[in-house]
């Protein structure tokens, strides 16, 4: 079995990597191959007991060997962010749908059609905080990222359709706890509301209590990626997008969790006033009804707590290192 | 007032300059200049009181002089249609896709944001016999013209929400009667069943009398065109695609309004059993609700027979010549 990560330095690229390595395995087959493809050259996952190759380049003019001849799975996770897409418009366009074109390019020259998986976002939806969305809700986007999504998703349902490969697209929730510093993204504060606490920091909280998002943990977007890799996809017919069973949460019950895992934490949390950031959000739809992934065997989402305690267990330390505290 | 129509010598684009020459005027406005735009440079219509500038190039690196300074309004009809972007995928691409984006970017250097009106197309939905598609229906495209366009669209609907431009997007019926002569796309018979006859020869029949389709005029959607480029938009909200009201009609109604026309016409069309052609056609959603573009005011189609009376008032004496039929 050999796999492709593009995108391998990303947040869930290296977690994904790491599993690999660790599971040695994939659907049952043992790995001969891993290669990993981001801007620069990505560190290997450790302990790995399979060649590693690890390539720096543009995914826009993807180098063949980030897809090498032979390969079975792709995992193209690499793309320009919301934030960054909205900044820089051109940049969003040649690394999410341009490097998507380039990632069908290259599939259609292997001599048999590798598996895709492709992870799309909620963020090319809208409807708001009333909005439950049904397996068939249509992608109006609300931002650049999301439209580039969108677009990148049907390329992929088509070449599919014509057997150049054969893609799995998640539309992933916005994913917490994310390690690492506060960001200009809007979804900054959602991750910060935990792992600032935790880290014993003050945030900021710019929307109200009751603000409700669609989430998932990391390690449960890593499950789904691996099932995505490995399910059968002939069941999902022309229709190659599947809105995974992540969890719809208010700020309330995320800072109730923090609290339970570490009582009073939430103390640290400071609700602001910031109506740029609240303008943005208030068109992310908040639940999903995520029936078509259930048949599809995609696991359920692991309870709130669960989530706080995995990422105290997986990442906390290596923040705070980071982050120079200590 | 400034036009310019990108794939002008097109069956739609030579018709909508005709009628902007017939009429000098848009939206209450006099016409200034019109520019045409195709791969050979568009012939100008008959007596514009105008000027008419006729330029030819590729979309895909769109010559600034095809939307002049100062246009207010860009028709964006230049496509790869459906037989031949299954045929060729990168010209598919190159041309719906490229030549969607280059048109994005000439528009941004504009001072000021014009009205683009960009025609999809039904070809952009599955669903079949059975659906009737209501407004909020996902495309889920069964051909790469479908999913091309569906992609052009949510790339203008984000351009349109950054101010690059202004968008209304047409998913257009199939449009019959073409002129011309029977080719290899699967929609030909459409056109052929009505075409033929009235010419005096007979046609071929690849599906069964009871099978519906979706149509409209040529007439009807020029009006349609001029409507969206007039219209406010801003009601459209970030949604910028509409389902014009176009006319779900079996191939047995299309029979009848003929003979209505020319008695006993229908005796020329030969029912043929034809798989390839049945297994295209049978994706294509046959009726849509299109509430939408009536509260919009999009104008409802005429009945099928003055269909067929417009085409051979505009169009059979110059068919019957061009095909030197005497
Ligand atoms: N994390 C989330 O909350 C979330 C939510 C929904 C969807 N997603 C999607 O999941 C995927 C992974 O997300 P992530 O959080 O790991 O993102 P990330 O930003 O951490 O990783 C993306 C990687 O892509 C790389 N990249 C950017 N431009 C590139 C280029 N031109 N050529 C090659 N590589 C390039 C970046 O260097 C980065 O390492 C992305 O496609 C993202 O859009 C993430
Ligand atoms: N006619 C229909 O039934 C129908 C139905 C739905 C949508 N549409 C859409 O409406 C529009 C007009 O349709 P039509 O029937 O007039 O199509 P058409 O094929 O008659 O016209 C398209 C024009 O685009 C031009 N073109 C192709 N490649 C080009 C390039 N690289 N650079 C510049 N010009 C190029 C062609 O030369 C042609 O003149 C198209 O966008 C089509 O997809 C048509």
């Amino acid at each position: 079995m050999r796999i492709s990560i593009l995108g391998g330095s990303g947040f869930l690229g290296r977690r994904l990597a790491a599993r690999l390595a660790a599971d040695g395995r994939l659907g049952g087959r043992a790995i001969s191959e891993l290669t990993l493809f981001d801007l620069q050259p990505p560190d290997p996952p450790p302990a790995a007991g399979f060649p590693v190759q690890c390539l720096g380049g543009d995914i826009a003019q993807l180098p063949p060997a980030a897809i090498p001849d032979g390969t079975d799975v792709v995992f193209h996770l690499a793309a320009v962010v919301s934030a960054q897409a909205e900044a820089d418009y051109e940049l969003g366009r040649r690394v999410n749908l341009r490097g998507t074109d380039a990632v069908i390019d290259r599939c259609r020259r292997l001599a048999a059609p590798p598996r895709v998986v492709f992870t799309s976002s909620v963020a090319s939806f809208s409807g708001g905080q009333g909005a439950v969305l049904a397996d068939d809700a249509r992608q109006v986007p609300a931002n650049s990222y999301g439209a580039q999504k969108a677009a990148a998703e049907l390329l992929l349902a088509d070449a599919s359709r014509r057997r150049f490969l054969d893609a799995v697209i998640l539309r992933l929730p916005t994913i917490i706890v994310r390690p690492g510093r506060p960001n200009k993204a809007a979804s900054s504060f959602v991750s910060a509301i935990l792992r600032e606490p935790l880290l014993g920091l003050h945030t900021d909280l710019p929307v109200a209590p009751d603000f409700a998002l669609w989430v998932a943990s990391p390690r449960r977007a890593v499950e789904w990626l691996l099932h995505a890799a490995t399910m059968d996809s002939a069941v999902m017919g022309i229709d190659r997008s599947v809105n995974p069973p992540g969890m719809s949460v208010t700020v309330a019950a995320i800072l109730h969790a923090l609290d339970a895992v570490k009582p009073g934490a939430s103390a640290l949390v400071r609700r602001v006033h910031d109506p740029a950031t609240e303008k943005i959000v208030a068109t992310w739809p908040a639940a999903f009804e995520a029936l078509r992934a259930r048949t599809l065997g995609f696991a359920p989402h692991e309870p709130l707590v669960e989530l706080v305690r995995a990422f105290i267990a997986d990442d906390l330390d290596a923040t705070r290192r980071e982050r120079g505290l200590g």
